[in-house]
């Protein structure tokens, strides 16, 4: 193990400084460079301005060891990526015939024939190396200058993505041996960031010297962050895993899972490991949970599908909640999401089914029931459980809260059972 | 109008830079900014390291007029911008007691006592104006340095966007004029970015000096950005205009809305004025329509519902789908998918209906149905037509492309029948 090494971000686009475009791929980069060890120093965002692009890359290079460079490489005329990298590096574009027959085999099978415009793309300056891109016409860029890196590759994130796993990454690996930074992330629902911090300030106290932690909220999640460095990884794993352990015993029902697990998939690989189906009937959560489920490639072996029970007539002719129940108690109750859970477990055949009925807002509040309120229901094989909540006048956040909510109710029903 | 504005954001947080989290505060900001005429310069993402923050305050400070700042004003430690702050403008933290009645307050809606932690968070700089927080217990802050506005506020997206538009904007507009910056974008569905540069370019190149285009693709989508600026905004809009009058004779059917229209919103209207409803029945995609649809408030008003068809059996037993058909054609068929469309809207009593069906992937191809195979269909009143779509191999942008091209194809029904 050798020196840490940097790497600087560099994102180009007009479209990001007008915020028509969220910036999705810093955070996807970031997160592949530092799994490999490389530690990002800064992510800037530019325009496609040819002085700012040379002045940025002046000061990132003059920095840092690597430059991951994305952005404005399209066909088009707002793009000049390339054209200011040949500059930078004092070189020339020239056609590249490998490039072309790239360009020309994804029109074929497009069914189109390569228009001039995109015969350019075959272009690139003549210092560097030029990276396949399977997935697109503009081909990445790799140029090394005074023992430094520079990468270029298309803004577009399913092009960009594989050209950095099966090219950059392995090759810069090839360049550098670096210090290791390990993180572990813990996920926990119920309770918010304060109250978490408080609840294990003296364990965040004990944390040693090269551990970092951080807090990241998200509506209905905290997610902890441990980051610690050194130069053994295993060392440095060990340690991670032994404040986990400590962590567990103080926190047990918070903590759901780690790193990229989500509650779709942790409920899925519980329903497969019982051997048990799930179905789903959803008023104000409108598809969302079904659409999170579905998400999950292979998730027809145990979800049969959903029930989207938007006006009360479909509650009653197609889940079987009667009429009078509606009448008695309205939609948002709990005889009538119990109803439609009850309903759909039976209508679909399956062993567990989740149901929710809310105000999603902003409108609909009524008497009694202000926006956000929100009940969803879990039917297990002999029982059938459901709970309230009061949640906001943002329907975007009250639908992802609720489904998160009600995913993670379910997980607690399926270890209740089955653990 | 006098000289123009300049702005940079800085986002601060460890888990920018490591990955974790993905940046959407500053295309936001960039967004509002912009509508302001307020030109963003750069936007940077930066660890929560004191001499990083210090010395990028410095930088930017010395370069542009206002300065945005998110993140790290948490209550746990790991959070260091109000320190830093303090430290950069020669400042010293005090307790602020309005700010202190708003923490109060959040947490009696809760329910809890004020802890200690959070009654730090009622500390501000003595040198700033504090900025009130109705969504969270942190407070913003806006320093004024040598004629340079530096604002920092929360990095929680919720919390941050209030405070932004309800305080920031307005106060940056009392203390700056500038030049107008308009943006129009169009948005277009059917052809790529370059099949589309083509037909267009003619047009482009008739696009006046102050005038900009950009190309922003989306899976399904290409977004025609039009950048003018200028002193007198009412003169730009109108040479906007004109030319997208023109480029409405040039690809008539390809346009279907503008700025931030979305197919979902688009066809609500379409149904509200027609008075028609909507049901639909999703197999490939999974619930993504239906959450798409209900994520317009008042959706309740034309769309009844979904039925996501995960099984075999439930497109029989609750669509109405013949057992032959199935058997004859597969799941994945014109017959089939015609057949829910058609058993959705009778079942659900709507005038309108869509379906899908195919493989999202990434397993599940059959012999003659390569992953990626789609049907769609629209079933109307009098009518029900269905479409083959052959995407790719990628879950989530089979989805997202089938999805979108249901509410197209509906879209074009629409009009076609009711305009």
């Amino acid at each position: 193990m050798s020196k840490k090494i940097q790497a600087e971000l560099i994102s180009i686009g007009d479209e990001l400084l007008i915020g028509q475009v969220i910036n999705t791929n810093s955070s996807w980069i970031a997160e592949k460079l530092n799994a490999s060890g490389i530690k990002v120093y800064q992510a800037i965002s530019i325009s496609d301005n040819k002085e700012h692009i040379l002045q940025t890359l002046e000061e990132c290079g003059s920095r840092s060891d690597i430059i991951i460079i994305t952005g404005g490489l399209g066909p088009t005329k707002d793009d000049i990526t390339k054209e200011t990298l040949c500059e930078f590096f004092n070189s020339k574009l020239i056609f590249n015939q490998k490039a072309y027959e790239n360009v020309e085999e994804i029109f074929r099978v497009r069914g189109f024939k390569v228009s001039e415009i995109n015969r350019r793309q075959a272009e690139i300056p003549e210092c560097c190396i030029p990276i396949f891109n399977k997935n697109g016409t503009a081909p990445g860029m790799w140029f090394e200058n005074n023992g430094k890196i520079f990468v270029s590759m298309p803004g577009v994130p399913f092009e960009m993505k594989s050209m950095l796993e099966d090219f950059v990454i392995p090759k810069l690996l090839v360049h550098f041996k670096t210090n290791a930074i390990i993180h572990k992330t813990i996920l926990t629902q119920g309770g918010g960031e304060s109250h978490l911090a408080e609840i294990i300030a003296d364990w965040e106290d004990s944390l040693s010297e090269n551990m970092k932690l951080a807090y990241l909220p998200q509506p209905g999640i905290v997610r902890l962050r441990i980051s610690a460095n050194g130069e053994n990884e295993g060392e440095l794993k060990k340690e991670i895993e032994l404040k986990i352990k400590e962590l567990q015993k103080i926190i047990p029902d918070k903590i759901f899972g780690f790193d990229n697990d989500t509650l779709e998939e942790i409920i899925g690989n519980l329903l497969i490991k019982a051997g048990k189906s799930l179905s789903t009937a959803e008023s104000c959560t409108g598809g969302a949970i079904a659409k999170m489920i579905t998400s999950i490639s292979g998730s027809s072996n145990y979800y049969m599908g959903s029930v989207v029970a938007y006006s009360n007539d479909i509650k009653e002719k197609i889940l079987g909640v009667k009429h009078q129940t509606l009448i008695d108690n309205g939609a948002v109750s709990e005889d009538v999401v119990k109803e439609m859970a009850i309903g759909v477990k039976n209508k679909f055949n399956t062993d567990f089914a989740i149901a929710t009925s809310g105000i999603a807002g902003p409108g609909g509040a009524v008497e009694g029931k202000p926006v956000g309120t929100t009940w969803i229901a879990i039917a297990s094989p002999n029982d059938c459980v459901a709970k309230k909540l009061l949640l906001g006048d943002h329907r975007g956040r009250n639908i992802q809260k609720a489904s998160l909510t009600a995913l993670n109710m379910l997980r607690k029903t399926l270890i209740l059972l089955y653990s």
